[in-house]
């Protein structure tokens, strides 16, 4: 075994120097008492000397080639270490997770061939998407007792458009995909924040939503078949618009979060491109009375996102022009809800009427909402530069049970940051609409150095949402961090599991 | 053990007396060398004289009251025989299936004692909903190999109203739930053809779909929680509108066909009543004219049913008023289409644009169907009385193969009637819409006294169907008639399976 120099690895994605204005930047100074000019860490982790396992390689090189496969050390870590504040509060502590063996890039013809072979020797395998994972999807049980090797999927990249439907690779990010589709005129729909950077694989095996599926669904709805390779096999679908034929390929694969075999490839339903879409903002009183207002409708718009009373004042913070913000704010006084709940709605192909009791503030919030849709991890690059960490968890609810939960989570997010002697700020929005109830998104920064508190106040959080008639996450999936709160869910997936697949 | 005295079962849903008009009738007779005035067979089938297990008796009074088990030789046989035309002729023919050898009506307390019991006693167990089958899902591979209990869920009637959700037990009908949802202003949206008897658990157990899912959805789409009694526990989804919270107990109970465990409860959406239903009816020149118009729709509206030529004229031929039948018939021959493919269109809420290609006519014909929409199996009823073999097969496709699939499965049932020398007549329509294609239903009849014949055209068809990317079924499910098309879904459904429930 031959031992590698030392290397650093970048956690972040999109670092390039993300702009936050002044107003943003005082109040966040002045609530978590540091200063904006000093920034602690550049999102670098170097990599630890670790060897080149040369029995492993001969092993590989049986069934792929050496071109595709990696032992560089940056490599591997950037294959063990996803995006969860977890992970990356670890990182800037410079506490690392057990690193994976070697890093493989197969080609299609390459996938089933591998896991065979890793089978037979015994080698537990992680599979390896966007990387986007912020659940502790990438963090594997193995590495360390014995081999693990992490097969990277961007090489699936096959596509085929027909009518109505894309067969494609597992391996396409949202921005791939969708910029072909786009060039034929069509849409897959799907545009999760992570959109840039993960992968159809990925979508699928965490039961991933888009920021449009009130109109395109959540990925069970998009996706009409699956290749699935396990250890005992190639499985798929056969392919149709939808099928009564039993427990499905497609059935297993969605939310198989890495552990039931390889998602190779998909057919995922494609739209004509809108030919017009409508932008709308409204504002609310409160972001009670906002939920209040849009649980009544029965059919919703392409996009519908309500923040609640923090996250609108993050938006006015963010206004350079101070004068127009000004200006603004006195009409939303006049008309009685002052800056209390900001509701951005989009429609696709047609107007969309006006929420009850909500006062139009104009296009323009709707389109910059839009413009800078996946903005938001690389805000948090730069909180996480100057020794800040922000963190978010979702859950779905109710609209019975919607109000209470939130009320209760803010409770409890306020709660453990006094017990826990940290300064942060919470805020949140709901933006995933069912005729049944919502999803809802938290977004919290908080100041400390122990990732034992940042755990603390995530698992209270989520006691919460299962308290109130939560789900354990709406789009995000389990990963290794909210497998303990899987339950019955947790029994299936382990008559279901290919057994070299990471647990 | 005892023996018990003979009875007879009418296999009959609904058999009062179905008005057959005079052309349709007249058309039959020429067709198929048949007197109408000819009934030879009134739906009963003679119970043979089968014995009460008292062993068995004793077991099942360990758990269960004595009111909730039946061994009457007619109900076992109704437990044992599906609706499925090849059910149905063997029954013509007195030729039985095995017979359950019991049958027990749990109330929900009783359920999970009931399996754990029954396992303990190595006693094999059917499930049995509305007995709507017609894909032999109530045949027992068992009976007559050790011991089969039915357990009938029809005491399994739990219910709470929600919003925007009602959790109701697995047993009951769309019927009796829809009535209830009804006074409340509410609707599930689900219309099978089979809503007067099928149940709730049989609708998850088969994959079905609702004649309203271009609206509501799938079965999977209705769907938000539900509870499956297994013989190692009862599991449950945590109740959410929507969840990525791995692989779920909706993902492993949705089409598990009575083999993974008893669907006990389920939680299922709830929409407003719509306030106005518009009805159109429209004829295109010929069916293919009318799927090159609909395959061009992005949206589609609540109902569209597309009937092919043959189906069209069918509904001519039921007309009683033959003038105006004949007017209707000039109006339609002064605009080019004449008799050609009919389109009923219904839409909730709002009006719904004309299709391409399309003459209008009127709204009645829409109406004369939703009011018999769960009559056609009774006008089935009568031509099992005459000695006439009516079935059905369905499959979904996508919009590339959808004209060559038909034209192949007519083709193909041509050709099997003609090699079997018997007389027959084949119809269709598309029902079912999706962006990347629809669900195509055939109807046939003929007339045979041999179920082989009927299973070599059913045969042939499917394979047609699958040879041209078609599904195995759209919304009829499995059962056992169908399994050997399985492939590679039945992996899971091993993998899934609870052992002593039959497989």
């Amino acid at each position: 075994m031959g031992k590698t120099s030392k290397q650093a690895f970048n956690i972040f994605f999109g670092n390039s120097n993300y702009n936050v204005n002044e107003n943003t930047a005082k109040f966040i100074e002045k609530l978590f008492g540091i200063n904006w000019g000093n920034r602690i860490w550049d999102g670098n982790i170097n990599a630890p000397q670790i060897a080149v396992d040369d029995e492993l390689k001969q092993i590989l090189l049986k069934c792929i080639n050496i071109e595709s496969i990696s032992f560089d050390p940056v490599d591997r870590m950037k294959h063990s270490i996803g995006k969860s504040s977890i992970e990356i509060l670890n990182s800037r502590l410079s506490i690392l997770p057990g690193i994976v063996d070697a890093v493989v890039y197969p080609d299609q013809d390459e996938v089933y061939n591998l896991v065979k072979t890793l089978k037979k020797e015994n080698i537990h395998i992680t599979v390896y998407g966007g990387g986007t994972s912020v659940t502790g999807g990438l963090i594997s049980k193995y590495t360390g007792k014995g081999r693990t090797v992490s097969i990277d999927t961007s090489k699936l990249k096959k596509i085929e458009l027909r009518d109505g439907i894309v067969f494609c690779g597992a391996g396409f990010t949202g921005k791939e995909l969708e910029e072909i589709l786009n060039t034929k005129g069509k849409t897959m729909g799907n545009f999760p924040e992570s959109f840039n950077y993960s992968t159809v694989g990925g979508w699928i095996a965490t039961k991933e939503s888009g920021q449009e599926s009130n109109q395109y669904g959540d990925i069970e709805d998009m996706v009409s078949y699956i290749e699935l390779v396990r250890t005992d096999g190639l499985f798929s679908d056969r392919y149709s618009p939808r099928s009564s034929s039993g427990i499905s390929v497609k059935d297993v694969a969605m939310g198989s979060e890495g552990k039931c075999g390889i998602i190779m490839n998909a057919g995922i339903k494609v739209y004509n491109l809108p030919e017009r879409r409508h932008y709308y903002s409204y504002f609310f009183k409160s972001f009670k009375d906002g939920i209040k207002s849009l649980m009544q409708m029965e059919k919703f718009p392409t996009v519908l996102r309500l923040s609640d009373e923090t996250e609108t004042e993050f938006l006015f913070l963010s206004q350079n022009n101070s004068m127009a913000t000004d200006i603004f704010s006195k009409y939303l006084s006049l008309r009685q809800v002052n800056r209390g709940s900001l509701l951005i709605l989009i429609n696709n192909n047609a107007r969309f009427k006006k929420p009850s009791n909500s006062v139009y503030s104009g296009r323009t919030i709707a389109r910059i909402w839009e413009n800078t849709r996946y903005e938001r991890p690389y805000f948090g690059n730069v909180l996480w530069e100057h020794g800040l960490v922000p963190d978010t968890l979702e859950t779905s609810v109710s609209w019975e049970n919607i109000i209470k939960l939130y009320d209760e989570a803010i409770l409890s997010f306020n709660n453990s940051i006094r017990e826990l002697n940290i300064a942060g700020i919470i805020m949140s929005h709901i933006s995933h609409f069912y005729i049944d109830g919502c999803a809802i998104y938290f977004t919290f920064i908080i100041k400390t150095d122990k990732t034992d508190d940042l755990i603390k106040i995530r698992k209270n959080m989520v006691n919460v949402f299962l308290h109130n008639g939560g789900s354990i996450t709406h789009h995000h999936g389990l990963g290794k961090f909210f497998e303990e709160f899987a339950g019955d869910n947790s029994v299936f997936m382990k008559m279901l599991r290919d057994d070299i697949f990471d647990k």
